[in-house]
């Protein structure tokens, strides 16, 4: 039962190491979420619960993996970037991409009640995922930007289509060849007016997904306290704690970055 | 919002499909899982609720990934290995590794109450994995060798440093000192002088890990039917289904390979 | 001038160890040859020189690395196969190829005047390399049946293509022409009937490319020895060596492996 | 004799593509050189036919592969930059580095007898390459400084050695005895103090090795012209041609990037 007569086996795992100072982007994609939504009734186009569980996951992830400095999600999807000198794993893609593929999945299931609330999971769901490198701060801000494009298109014919079925009373089949050719002004058009909807004017969260980053929160707090020769009393304390917040917000122009000046390091470095 | 303008950081992304006509073995580790024991009370040195989870959810990553032809798990850490000639995902590592990972984990959480009943899971745990490829059958084998050895030097330690605590009455440290540098045969002889307790009737589920294969299974259904002319009657309905079956057995030598000798594919090809 | 502030640069090599138990093929192309040969009036449909110093240059490749077990050339292409069990250079894949590459191509021009006497080499040329890993027997054999093939299919074409240009007094568009769509058996008959030349009397060096391996030789040399209390004598004395030798036959087929059944390893390693 | 049998073998040819928008280094180092400059009798502690070699075979290099925009040369080294936007061979590693070692080593052969005039060669000799990706201006830069900073460490224990050896009647092993220990500081004492050398008046080919660059040329060449009813007569034209020009030069500071500041392209792309 000698353990080192097999240990050589070892020696064909191979090195992945991802090459340093460049962003190290996870994303997550759901595996047959097509059937999974329909299996739990999502509604349609959007399924506020299920995008917060989403959420919920990710923050997960986030809280536990601390280099993680930008997530973003829409749909079933979600990405997460590792800052540029992050050495979490030793910068092994496949320890970062499990991890993150673990604990987002085993949180989705966790955090399940909290947005469904008595409806019950029917089966173990699953994600896949990849890691891709961006060596400069504009190549990750046009990945970022290329998913909040698709989030935007997707949405938008998403929200014509279900409009016409569900209050133009059209079948799916009817509202698929209806939407054939069309293109994003024509979409809108016909929101507007035949349904008299301002695309502009759906939620934000639908339009724009959801960025996760951490930011600098400051806290207050009543501590009772006692110094020598007084008596105790209470005494606010304020203190600066890093926490994950989510935005809906543009992150293709320059605004968001702008106003975010810690996300992205250093070009030049 | 075009699209298009960001498309191009989609070639970022590397291939990384697994070398042709190797077995390609994922490998999954739990995180900070000594902490997670403690914090869940598991009974030492083995805790079957635990191991019975880690299983389930091994059987759920079969079920749901097909060309996985065998698992092996023990404590924290289960093995899977694709089929040589396996075309999932068209042998993309990250999707492969990924899914396993996402998998097992949502399982874990989705089936911990089968095994661990009104106990609460206090947080949603995490997982790493790691592809590593195979040329060979020997090399295979090897591979389950080693892991299954490590099974057992674990087991065999465990065992005889929670007796000498939980029966002997030391504390971790002295125990700990006791153990230091004695070889299997010294551990065997503290069992048994000491405790009498013989190791080898410890049970298999320990000493030998968890191995899951695909077994084709014989079951009689009993179908009412009618043929054109006749009353409807009961017929028995024999059908062959696949189903994943356990064992607890030696893996390192070659009974278990011969018995079943479907797992692996032949060398020559 | 400190070193060390800018060794961090080292970091950002990659490991591309190759799979342990596999067969590293490194196969060399002729960068622009078709040019080459024109510019150093190669004849038509092979030259012998040519053909000549590759396999020169491809010895002198194999006398450098001896874990290289077998070679297969034809045209201006070169494979050479590491063993499975090779260590040479760690089994680093960038080194191994670079490392053919140069050397193969400072020896062809090395060795230029061998063959090519007093016709000057223009300007240096230029080969490229890759690396691809073959797991099992079968897969090698394939790998360098596949190039045998390839080599009787562009042969038996360049083989009548040239013929019925220089003995049938066409035009090369005419030939071509003439070609399009003709099997093999097609091409033969036109050989064959309007030439009475039969391809399968034509060179095997050829047909069928040039096979380098490894062989035993033993050596008769004389060497006068001196016993203590006797007049030195001349003593025959018989020395094995390993020599790269050239083979010009089939290996496809069975025989050639079955001659040679030193040059695989077992596959059940 | 069916090709297509065999032609799955190639699927298992591996993607090695480099990440886009980096730096892609090629550094080749000379294999046995320490042996190969013995048996050719290169001077000490540098030959400048041999760095001369070098340097026309790096120059071959670049002329033949455009997209490298700078090459540094030491020893018996050289490294290759490709521009960061490079589609070269489609960015395939294997490709571009074999490549490299190839040109190089076949021009090294090809312009032996340009520098070492009737000494002959006395056997093809090897390079090893490697590929190195660098995401930064930054990176690139540190990494050609390492280089630099390795030919001056190197240059001055080598100078410092040899004039013990030639000059100061030394054996190799008291030379080496001697600078044991020694600092930078040390050295140029010893040379200056009991040799009379100032350390900085050594040739820059040596002390800062060799640095090859694109420069743009304005070239007057005289063109005999015969316009519509005129005479014949000869013209002065101005072409611009960009030629491979070699700097001897520090490329660690500032300024050598300053007055070329085409080299690097612009790290927020």
């Amino acid at each position: 039962m000698a353990k080192s007569k097999f240990e050589y086996v070892r020696n064909f795992e191979t090195d992945d190491t991802c090459l340093r100072n460049c962003y190290i982007v996870v994303r997550l994609d759901g595996r047959n979420f097509h059937k999974f939504a329909e299996q739990h009734k999502f509604s349609k186009p959007n399924d506020n619960r299920a995008l917060g569980l989403m959420t919920r996951s990710a923050r997960s992830v986030m809280e536990e993996l601390e280099d993680i400095v930008i997530a973003y999600g829409q749909s079933d999807e979600f990405s997460f970037v590792f800052k540029r000198t992050s050495t979490w794993f030793k910068r092994r893609a496949s320890k970062l991409m499990t991890h993150v593929a673990s604990q987002f999945s085993s949180s989705f299931v966790f955090y399940w009640k909290e947005f469904f609330g008595e409806q019950p999971l029917l089966y173990p769901p699953g994600f896949d995922g990849r890691v891709v490198l961006y060596p400069s701060n504009r190549n990750l801000r046009d990945y970022l930007s290329w998913r909040q494009a698709d989030c935007h298109i997707n949405n938008l014919y998403n929200t014509v289509f279900w409009t016409l079925v569900q209050k133009g009373g059209l079948t799916t089949v009817q509202a698929e060849d209806r939407l054939k050719g069309t293109l994003a002004a024509g979409k809108n058009e016909i929101l507007f007016s035949e349904f008299d909807i301002n695309y502009n004017n759906e939620p934000v969260l639908h339009r724009k997904g959801t960025t996760l980053i951490w930011e600098k929160r400051e806290e207050t707090v009543t501590k009772s306290m006692k110094l020598p020769n007084e008596e105790e009393k209470d005494v606010a304390v304020t203190r600066r704690r890093k926490t994950v917040e989510a935005h809906h917000c543009d992150i293709i122009g320059d605004q968001f970055w702008e106003k975010h000046p810690d996300i992205l390091e250093d070009d030049t470095c």
